[in-house]
């Protein structure tokens, strides 16, 4: 689990003047089954995108920009499942999901299923700040969630720049692809022919969802004036059918931030990292948040992980569940510590 | 409000033998603005969709069977905004959303803007029971999410009709598509050329969601067992950006249904209509599932509509909100009515 292992806390020397909150936030690489041998590359990247959320804090940004500059740096990375070296779909296609909330304002902006783009959290950040001008013309709704070839063309409409599909895959991701396809025809044979002993062999022809592939990205912040925001990105899981859309995209299951209100003492931001359509079924990310307003944060996101995802009836009949999040908790009380909690919590049961 | 004037009722007589609950549930056929003169023909297309919910009923199907008949009806009538005669898209296509959920298993199917498929709900339906049956080939996690080509593409492969997207549109949605083009146009020439009284003029010609073409329909349904389920589908706004998806296929959103369990005293099954973006910011779906959990679920509907949507602080910028749900509870105690209660309600609210 690397959200544990390799998650970077961004620990800043605290601002002077009008400060009264840390500026701080959580990076992960996502909950798969990692490469030990790439560990130090994994390192680097947490490292590199902290940096970029630190930078553009440190520069008077909000949360909401800095949780996007610091997704930017993850999808850029080959070696995450996200914007370049995305996992590869049944086509073999590169399709990216990702999505943003901002804690002050309380909007979402997402993207799924969308090729020819590197950078998919820039659109679904585009579509959150496009949607805080107003009613487009003759009184329109301006959307939160574009998917497939509509979100790409919005995207290049708006100024991000397209990406060659053969660009953003990586030799990593193309033999995954090969050593997956080739798994799956085994497979299908062994559940074809030899169902009297096809157990064994089914297991170990089960697809790769990790080496060398990571799962969603995600990233928690708090800004210098106490707003919260989180943002999360995938390339989904291998071998998907083209069009799935995972967690990443959908709102309350990837992530989630609002600030501080009259209804909630503390403001607080999560992201998940797992299976996508268990994450959605359970809308993990807004159960973890909701959580997070008991006094004893710890125990009640414990709880919830237990309760809300583990051992949730949502999730009943399924053999085997995996899900992680990273949270992000502060208060406005002025006797504070300006220091958000922050954790990091693992999900994770197998039966039968 | 159409809801409340032709949501059609279906009572059954109750069935001798094992049965303990009515056989019950609602439709709806959109919270959109609605042409008086054809209020004719949405009365028979709910009449209708509802004779098909009690035939599958009667036949002994699950409700998640009989909400699929029924929105297969609304999906077919031309004068609905789902499957055939949706509103077009910017670019004169047809993109629509649909989703399911079963209170029994909790799972959820959903597509979203899929062209070329008359009966999105069918889809949605098939999701559902396909993941059902377990992990794909070499132990992939079945989708519960699809959208674009990639869903019209796995509807087709599992013996879903594809129609060509020219038989889809109707009459009056070609003409409806010409109209609010041209006062896009005019809107846009407005607010290029003539912002200082533009104000009047923009309202005059603000895109029709209406006259005509209805917004989401919806159905609850409970079955002989006590088993609820919920569907909705949309074509979506009239004049959405293409890939735009809205609540019909977001969890939570368009439609929530969920048995009586240890957790929770009632079943309940809920379908929302309204606009899009908004019904997704507040999930207002699984809001008022939650609230009809309390003894007076009246009173609880209401503050929930009230405090969850028209006053949502995730609505907070939003000058006029419009959304409506139709909303199914049962419980399992032994002295209780079979009938459940149904109610229709309607959130709206103008600022500024």
């Amino acid at each position: 689990m690397f959200i544990n292992d390799k998650a970077e806390q961004l620990k800043l020397e605290q601002q002077h003047g009008q400060v009264d909150w840390g500026q701080q936030g959580v990076i992960m690489s996502g909950a798969g089954y990692h490469s030990e041998s790439k560990a130090k590359e994994y390192k680097h990247v947490c490292k590199r995108a902290c940096q970029r959320a630190v930078d553009r804090l440190k520069a008077g940004a909000l949360a909401v920009d800095a949780v996007t500059a610091a997704l930017v740096e993850l999808e850029d990375s080959p070696f995450t499942n996200a914007g370049m070296g995305s996992n590869l779909n049944l086509s073999g296609e590169i399709e990216c999901d990702a999505s943003i909330m901002d804690g002050k304002s309380l909007r979402y902006g997402a993207v799924g299923a969308v090729s020819g783009i590197n950078n998919p959290v820039l659109v679904a950040n585009r579509l959150l700040s496009e949607a805080q001008k107003g009613k487009l013309s003759a009184g329109r709704i301006p959307p939160c969630f574009l998917v497939g070839r509509g979100a790409h063309d919005w995207a290049v409409n708006h100024g991000i720049p397209p990406c060659p599909s053969e660009k953003m895959a990586t030799k990593f991701s193309l033999s995954a692809y090969k050593r997956n396809k080739h798994k799956m025809e085994l497979a299908e044979k062994v559940d074809t022919g030899f169902n009297h002993h096809s157990k064994k062999r089914r297991q170990a022809s089960e697809t790769e969802n990790g080496s060398g592939l990571l799962d969603t990205v995600g990233a928690i912040v708090v800004d210098r004036e106490g707003n919260v925001a989180a943002a999360v990105s995938s390339g989904g899981l291998a071998m998907k059918h083209p069009g799935r859309v995972g967690q990443a995209a959908h709102h309350g299951c990837g992530c989630w931030a609002e600030n501080t209100s009259t209804l909630n003492p503390y403001s607080t931001a999560v992201s998940t990292s797992g299976c996508g359509e268990h994450l959605i079924r359970t809308m993990l990310a807004r159960e973890c948040s909701s959580a997070m307003q008991c006094e004893d944060a710890h125990q009640a996101l414990l709880e919830a992980m237990q309760n809300k995802f583990i051992s949730s009836p949502f999730l009943a009949s399924e053999d085997c569940v995996l899900g992680g999040v990273i949270v992000l908790r502060c208060c406005r009380c002025s006797d504070a510590q300006p220091s958000p909690d922050i954790q990091a919590i693992l999900g994770k049961s197998y039966t039968g």
